[in-house]
């Protein structure tokens, strides 16, 4: 049974895939400071100064901000199972894959859902969400901002008005929009939100910044039932994260949250609309340089979400064999399409970190290259040159 | 609302509560290795050899085995929600905080606690988890192997046995214990076990190895109903880590599973049995040199976990203040009592990398200083001596 592996390499890889995306070195680097208590007054001052950052790169004054110790899905799984109880009504959009996952663990949880649905590649129509609560009275609607299936960023203005008025919390998902585009909390009344430390905030993957407004906050207070989940209880980690004695929930991962406070000083360094734009302009670059090499993206312009673009594969090309290609020629990774989308799309990510003008150039010209090998007639440099335009005309 | 902080800055600490321990520096540094994709080809292998490296440690040959993406208690919960369904009876032996820890997660699954207690700083007897067996039928018994908060460390042979012969399932607390003292599940026949990635193994926190035996896989696909966590649901776990295709289910942290995968080959490269042996040898130390500057440890000789030592405060002593002065004149963390034991205990940690020479010279060193400092009438350098005598003998 005894067996022994050499340190492990990793070969230097350019992540444009839906996530994880690269991790800034400097993150890497706070990853590597000595541990602390989590009890020790320095360690204290670092989780108070990271919550005070996520305030900040999630638009909001919520008390209730923390990062829970997993992956965005347990945030994900963390928002859900905190609110709702058995026999509770939830309306869940439903246009990709997390959208379904969000139902699932809201049944999980004994909450009934009323699915509002939409073609995979299309938005949400506010007015379907209208109907919904009117005949579903929920005690919560869930969103996603971007599908990380379908690259759509999802318009939450209109939603978020019908859900205020129904007296519903409004929950949405902004695993994969954080930090790369707005999603203001307060000033759009979202009580729940979540998100992961990877994708567009430029950490490793590892832990679930959460949210919850007042409202959010009373609604778990006032549950009959406990929590289902003892490791992702509201109400005990916030006895931990903001109590005036800071109760003991569990062993939070220091490295993880060295990795977060550098990668929130990051994100406000540059600038959250900065930030937004950055990942705006080189979308466009993108799809402007896929189009001229023949690759349809498949969200309409107007719902595109500019950190994931999803790309149609073209008839007889061989999806698995160009990813791999991709890999092994240029070291670069693109994501295949997730559920329905299995085999039929692509998904180039640019997020955080891989949100720049070189990968755009360089993932243009290794897929125009892959192309033309598999018998494309492409013209050399098309894609890079319509990439170009977009960067000249910024 | 804006506010920016400096980088962030951490003292050097020596570790010696109950954790976090001192993580090793090549597992720090592992961290700094860049992201990969979670189905890249070189991850996936990173992931087989941390799972076979696991297998190793945890001493079995389970399939079913992996480090769940969250901490030491997210292993508990993930253990004991995958298995237990609604109406089950579950025979848990509480004898400190954890037990109680472990009852609270069975009952928020819908499980039917029966509790074995034994004071705390005592072991559960084997005969009294008999008795509760023959009168509860439980599908599971839960038993913690070294108890966090009092230094027990639980024999496990003779209920084991107990177990098996009632035909249910065994599972054992190994937070604490993993790479610290053997844990042995083949040899012993523990059917479920958890651990956390610090500790002793001498990680940072943010993973929880666990290893289902085949009966306990065969209990999870036999469920009626779905388990309530999607997070740590193991059957869409096992999708991932084991499957002939790997089916997505989460991002898992690349950073964590790399300081894994360090820490595991720094443990067996010290040898298992080494390993133990210099944790019960540097126990010893501590113990002879605490007694002779008249500490008291809790535990009764032949149950006291060699990683976790609990000594009573003496009567007159500030808990805090000594704590506090620890800290700020030695940059020295040893743990308050938890749940009954606070202000009541100290806890001294030596675990993984904290587990050293030096660090019983020190923390006996200081501790005699700050007592005699407060009045107790000490004969300089005891402390030592007493813990220097047990390295000769050794």
């Amino acid at each position: 049974m005894t067996q022994s592996y050499d340190e492990l390499k990793a070969s230097p890889r350019v992540l444009l895939g839906p996530g994880p995306s690269d991790a800034n070195p400097r993150v890497l680097k706070a990853m590597t400071t000595p541990m602390l208590g989590y009890l020790d007054g320095e360690f204290i001052q670092i989780l108070d100064e990271t919550v005070n950052l996520l305030r900040q790169v999630f638009g909001t004054g919520n008390k209730l901000t923390l990062p829970v110790s997993g992956t965005g899905t347990a945030g994900m799984e963390a928002a859900l199972c905190n609110v709702i109880e058995p026999g509770d009504s939830v309306v869940v959009g439903i246009n990709g894959y997390f959208g379904g996952r969000i139902a699932d663990i809201v049944q999980r949880c004994g909450g009934a859902v009323t699915a509002v649905e939409a073609p995979w590649g299309s938005a949400i129509p506010a007015e379907d969400v209208a109907d919904a609560v009117k005949s579903a009275n929920p005690k919560l609607v869930a969103i996603i901002h971007a599908e990380t299936s379908t690259g759509v960023l999802q318009p939450l203005d209109d939603i978020s008005k019908i859900v205020k008025d129904s007296g519903a919390l409004f929950l949405t998902d902004c695993v994969t929009s954080l930090g790369g585009q707005p999603v203001d909390l307060d000033r759009r009344g979202i009580d729940i939100a979540y998100s992961g430390t990877q994708k567009c905030l430029g950490g490793p993957p590892g832990l679930a910044p959460i949210s919850f407004s007042d409202r959010a906050v009373e609604a778990i207070h006032n549950r009959a039932s406990k929590v289902q989940s003892f490791y992702l209880d509201m109400t005990l980690l916030e006895a931990y994260w903001s109590g005036e004695v800071r109760n003991y929930h569990h062993t939070v991962s220091m490295s993880m949250i060295y990795a977060l406070h550098e990668s929130l000083r990051v994100v406000l360094e540059e600038g959250l609309q900065d930030r937004y734009k950055r990942h705006e302009r080189n979308a466009a670059a993108l799809i402007a340089g896929a189009t001229a090499i023949g690759l349809k993206p498949i969200v309409q312009e107007g719902y595109r979400a500019p950190m994931l673009t999803t790309i149609n594969i073209p008839d007889g090309i061989d999806d698995v064999d160009i990813r791999n290609r991709l890999i092994e020629d240029f070291g670069i990774e693109i994501g295949g399409g997730l559920g329905i989308f299995k085999g039929k799309a692509w998904r180039i990510g640019l997020m955080g970190e891989s949100s720049t003008q070189r990968n755009v150039l360089l993932v243009l010209s290794a897929l125009e290259k892959l192309l033309a090998e598999a018998g494309h007639d492409l013209e050399a440099g098309a894609g890079a040159r319509a990439a170009s335009e977009v960067y000249a005309q910024a």
